[in-house]
Order: structure tokens, then sequence, then C-alpha cells
């Protein structure tokens, strides 16, 4: 049980699934785009579900997010969502996108639902077209059902070590809403393998307009705060649906359990963004950075992304080095209200620098904390009461061979 | 023979140095700080210099910044610059500010001159405290002369693997004026040795105002746009002097000169930027970016150094990998105007990326352009007139063994 507002808890569901949440079904098979491994997915509301998405915020869309965006736009509904690996049909021009329109009127035509219920997305090599004709193999022979989620979460997948799916449990008038997600990242893995995709189903009933807000304020503490690389993917996107399945008031935000809803969907945003984070290229360790203290939440997560994406603390993470100079050089280049004198900086529950200057701490302790899966990182800035948090992974030679290696 | 304007041709000096203008003097020695390399230096002109200069813009600036920049407020001029290396006086309180001082009193005795024509600068390790029987040692003991160039500019480094300097001439009212540079690098190379320094001497007669206005003006189009790693230091800074030798009219920007002066200022930055890009750690090669069509020379050099400093891009050059995709990303990731559609990448002469899709280009010509020294990447973005360029070096096994292995 977790407590995420005073009156509410939420319960994690440790074997949850994309399917967990009543009214969904979800397959995923080996379509021909990779050479053995799963690469077509489709996932099913059992009715036309109210949805919500955030795009990547490069200047250069991929056809698929513009063929999504456009049906959320016309239907503000979505009963389908066909995602492929491989290939992310990005910088592929007006062949991409006729092929994006097909991969979408494909699963419309298959499943008899409007073209506009029907979402796409693509993750793999850029500036290559897509093989249709294995995407529609893909689309008639997959099979979705509530034991496809597994299937599906590894369709998704490019280089990634492993599924990522996170799931919680509400009560919202009495009645259990579920809320789950799958995943995948990390960052920008494999050369052109560059997308982070995030997908969230729950049977909870909300309408889009309001499911929106929900998602976007759980982005900006979530996916938008972990960092691999600095790198931002031609094909990033995080879509949720909510079918309604479970029959509780509307949720909007005058509902009495609007922030426990909100929270919670923010809950699986961050469980979903640290298991990509700690999956990052070649990482061997999570790094969380929190910060307090700050002028605002915006400045506190400034700050701590730009710690937690600094390449000197990534490499000094995976050096199990203590070395608070590199987050003292961070914090200084950040564009949030910072002054030299006043900020502390704890790794783990140890104090390395105060007032200005550094404090004398066990090198040993230091040593084991850093040893651990999760290095923590604190910065109190003493300038107000705004905190957030940012997630990342250590920078080491696995990173370097993996992206210098490609292609030669 | 460098055209700079339409008018002017400047001469690059090859084996000039820091002392090549008239007037000045340097010299370095080993005062005890570092094991057995030179770590204390210091540069003189023969007369009060005209002075401009520019600093970090990290939020924690060292105490040696502060002292300078007290200087140049209270007098306008400068005579001698101090340096140490080994020890960054970064993060040192009250304690710190005192030993700045220090340093600087110690020159402005020994040498007769006014404490506020004594500028101090230190670079290495931050946290610890300078150790001021050694300052004294060196002030006490350094011998400033023509000859001591090579000295002084081998003190001011820390893990550089060379010394840095350049030189260059232009004729002013039909005078001899020459421009010369040291500086120190390499990002924030050794762990905490932090620091990019740089100091440019000039015999040319101008304004401390006007020489500020044309530092500012060469900043921008060169130190500003080199990065190793992203990082910014506690000590960076950059100095000019200008000691008014040659008798020439004074240099002011209706002079018919002016341009021509300001830029040689900028090929001196320019010309030790690139060097200390080429020396960041572990590189093995130098990247220069060159972004023409922007709307405004702001966008072009911010996307320039995006994609310069990309971490995906960095390593793509080490593996000698034509990836254009991964410069795609980079410029999607930029607060630039840009149009996917619109915009042309060249690796070397060759077009990889058009129209919003790949081009077909030979793989080999494309390994033999990568495995140069400098590789060059040319991105037209078709938007307006703006140009602009970046340098930086490639990403590799050695940076992560540097950084990662320090103190463990």
């Amino acid at each position: 049980m977790i407590q995420i507002t005073d009156a509410h808890k939420v319960v994690k569901v440790e074997d949850g699934t994309i399917t967990s949440p009543k009214g969904f079904v979800a397959g995923g098979l080996h379509c021909g785009l990779r050479r053995s491994k799963k690469d077509y997915g489709l996932l099913m509301s059992v009715q036309p579900a109210s949805v919500a998405a955030v795009y990547t915020q490069s200047h250069f869309q991929a056809p698929p997010l513009k063929v999504t965006q456009e049906s959320i736009a016309s239907s503000q509904k979505i009963q389908a969502l066909a995602v492929n690996s491989a290939i992310a049909n990005a910088c592929t021009g007006k062949e991409g996108l006729v092929n994006a329109y097909k991969m979408r009127s494909l699963i419309a035509e298959r499943y008899v639902v409007p073209e506009d219920y029907v979402a796409v997305a693509s993750t793999g090599v850029i500036g290559q077209q897509l093989e249709m004709d294995k995407i529609e193999h893909g689309s008639m022979n997959v099979q979705p059902s509530k034991e496809g989620d597994h299937d599906f979460q590894k369709a998704i997948l490019t280089t990634d070590t492993c599924e990522k799916s996170a799931c919680y449990q509400l009560e919202v008038d009495g009645k259990t809403v579920t809320i789950a997600g799958a995943a995948k990242g990390s960052g920008m893995i494999h050369p052109n393998m560059a997308t982070m995709l995030g997908f969230i189903t729950t049977d909870a009933k909300i309408e889009s307009e309001h499911l929106q807000y929900a998602l976007s304020q759980s982005i900006d503490k979530s996916f938008n705060q972990i960092t691999v690389d600095g790198e931002t993917s031609t094909n990033d996107m995080v879509l949720t649906m909510a079918n309604g399945t479970i029959d509780h008031q509307d949720l909007t935000p005058q509902h009495s359990q609007w922030e426990a809803f909100q929270k919670t969907l923010q809950l699986v945003c961050e469980d979903l963004a640290k298991q990509i984070a700690k999956d990052g290229e070649g990482a061997t360790k999570l790094i969380e950075v929190n910060v307090t203290g700050a002028l605002s939440d915006e400045d506190a997560r400034a700050v701590a992304k730009k710690v937690v994406g600094s390449n000197l603390v990534k490499t000094a993470v995976y050096g199990v080095d203590a070395n608070w100079g590199r987050i003292v050089g961070a914090i200084g280049h950040s564009d949030a209200q910072v002054n030299a004198e006043n900020c502390d900086i704890y790794i783990e529950s140890q104090l390395v620098f105060s007032n200005g200057t550094p404090c004398s701490f066990s090198e040993d302790q230091a040593i084991a904390d850093m040893s651990k899966e999760t290095v923590m990182i604190h910065i109190e800035l003493h300038e107000g009461t705004g905190s957030g948090t940012a997630w990342g992974c250590d920078l080491t030679y696995d990173y370097v061979k993996i992206n210098a290696s490609y292609r030669t």
C-alpha cells in the first residue's frame, strides 16, 4: 500500500500488465521486420476509449505520430493501437506517410472500426521505408487476448534488455480502478533505434479532455525527467486509453478522488520512466537525483535533470566516486536560481558539500552507497519550497561500445 | 595570408606565442603544488594595459574570478596576471577568497604595482585550499622574460596533452599589430581539473571599453562554440590585455581598421578554441559543424552546438559511422527554427540527407572522410541567411576511462 494523498492509498500490482485493466486485450507476433524477435503488436479496448497523448518535441516528427494525432483530433476516441518495432518510419517522406495511413487502415478494416479510432506507432531504424507486406501479415495474424500482454510488451522493444510494465490500483467511488502501462526505451539506445514509447491503459471513466490534463501533469514529473544521453527521438510518444469499463462517477478535477487518480497515473508513468532509465544503453546503475528547497518545482526539476544528465556525474557514478565537485559543476550550470553558499549536497545519507565548501565524510561509506543498484543524490538549495526528481543512468564503456561499433 | 575582410589580410605567425606582441614578458616554474610539472605562471606588460574579460556562466564562481573582476572594475587596467594550476581555489569559502587576495598582493608587492593592476586565475582540483607558502615561493622566484613564453604556457596546463597558443598579425595605420594567445582546456577534463582558461595579449592601442566589445563579439563565435562534454566550470575565464605599444591611432568602432582588428582577435580565439576541442578528454578527432541558411546567426550557432555536443554524434564519429540519423536527431532537438522537409546534411562533401529523406551516398568515401583528423559536417537549413560554426571532439572509451577511474 502506498499513501498517495492524505486520504488515499494505492496498491502496486506486482505482476500487472497492459491488459490488467478491465476490457483491454493485446497481442504480438513476429511479422518479419526483425530476424526472429516479435516486431508487431496490437492493443485493443472492448469499446472506444477516451484518449490522451504527448509527443516528441523534436522538429522531425515521424509519420506515425502525424497519423495518430490526426486520429485523436478527429474522434477524441481510440479503440486500437498498432505498433511495429525494427523500422521507425521516420525521415521517410511522402511514402512514409502513405504507409502509416495504410498501417492504420489495415487494422480498421480487419476489426471493422472507424479509421480514426486507430492509433499507430513505430520504433526502430530511421530512414527506411516500412515493408508493408509484413505489416499486413502482422495485422491479419495478430490475435489480441488477455493473455497476449507479454507478447505485446515484447513486440514493442528494440534493443531493450527487458520488458517494462507497471500496474497500480486505487479505489474510486468504492470501486477498484486499475491503471497499467508498458514501455520501451532506453533513450537513443542502439544508433537509430531511437524511440521512447509508453502506452497506458485504464478502466477508469474519464473524458479525453480530463485524461489529457492528468497525463500532461504526470509526464512533467516522470517521462520528461529521465535522460539516458540527453537525446530526443523523432518517434517518442506516450498514449493513454481509458475505456470506462468500471462504473464510477466520471472523473473530473471536481471529483473528490481526482487527485488520487492523477497521482496514481503519475506513479505508473514514474515507474515506467525509471525502468527505462535503468535499462539505458550500457547502464549498470539507476541514478536518482532529488532536489528540494528550490524557488519553484520547475527550478527543482531543472537542477535535478542537469545533474542526472551530466556526463561527468554519470562517469563518476560508474567509477563509484563520490565526486561532489562534478555535482557542484552541474548545479552551477543550470538555469535555476542557485546560491553557491547555500546549497547542501548529500550522496545517500552523507552530507558531502555544505555552505559553499566540502564536508568531511566517510569514503568507505560513500563507496558502499555508490555500489548499490540505485544511487541517490539529494540536493537542498535553501531558496524556497520547490521540489523535483530526475532519473538517469551511469555512462559506461558499453555506452561507447554500443554507439560507436554499429555499422563498422 | 588570410583574407579577413574585403580590404584586409592577416598573417598567421606559426611559432608565435603569448610574448610575441611587443611589451609583454612571461614566465613559469614549479612552485610545488604539482609533483614535478610547472604550476605557477606570470604574464606581464611593460606598461598598464587595457583589459577585457569574460567569465564562466556558472552560479559557482571561484574566488580568483571575483578578485580579478574587482581589479578590473577598479582600475580598468591590468599589468600582471598570476596563474596557478593544480588547485582551482573553487568551493573554498572565505579562506579561499583571502588566499586569492593574497596571491594578488604578493605580485603587487614584488613588482611594485597597484593591487588593482593585478589579475589572478587558478585551475585544478575543486574544494582544496591553495598552499600559500608555495604560491609565495612562485611569486618570488618567477622571472618573466620574452623567452619565458613556453614556461608560462606550460604552467597553466592541467591534464592537457599539449601547449595551446596562437598568433596573428595585421596592419593598423600601416603599422604591424600582433595579437597572440595561450589557453588550457579541455573542457571538464580530469575530474575536477575543470577549467578553460584563455589569455590574449596584443600591442594594439585600444581603450578597455572597446576591447571588451571586440572580445565579447569574438567569444560568441569561438570559445562559446566549443564543447567537450557540455560542462561548465567554476573557473572559466578569458582575459585580454592590450598595452598600446604600437603607435597607431586609437582603435574604436569608428576606425577604418576596426573590423579587421575584431576579426583578427576572433581568429586568435577561434584558433585556441579549436585546439582546446581537439585536445578534449580522450579525443581522437576534431569535429567541425557548419550551419548555413538559418533564420539568424544565433539559430545557426545553436544548431551547430547541439549537433557537435550530441553524445550519439560524438560516438558515431569515433566509430567512423556516417550516421546521418543521429545528426537529424540532434538538429530536431535544438530550439532553432528548423523544417525537417527542407534541411540538407553533408558529411564532408557528400550530401547524405535532403528533403526530409536520406540520400544514396558512397559509404567508402564516408569512411575515408570520417577517418580524417578533422571531420566536417555541414548543415543547410534553407530558412534564411544565418550561419555559424561549432567545434567538438569524439566520445571515446578513454573519455569514460579518464572520468570513471579517478579516485578509485
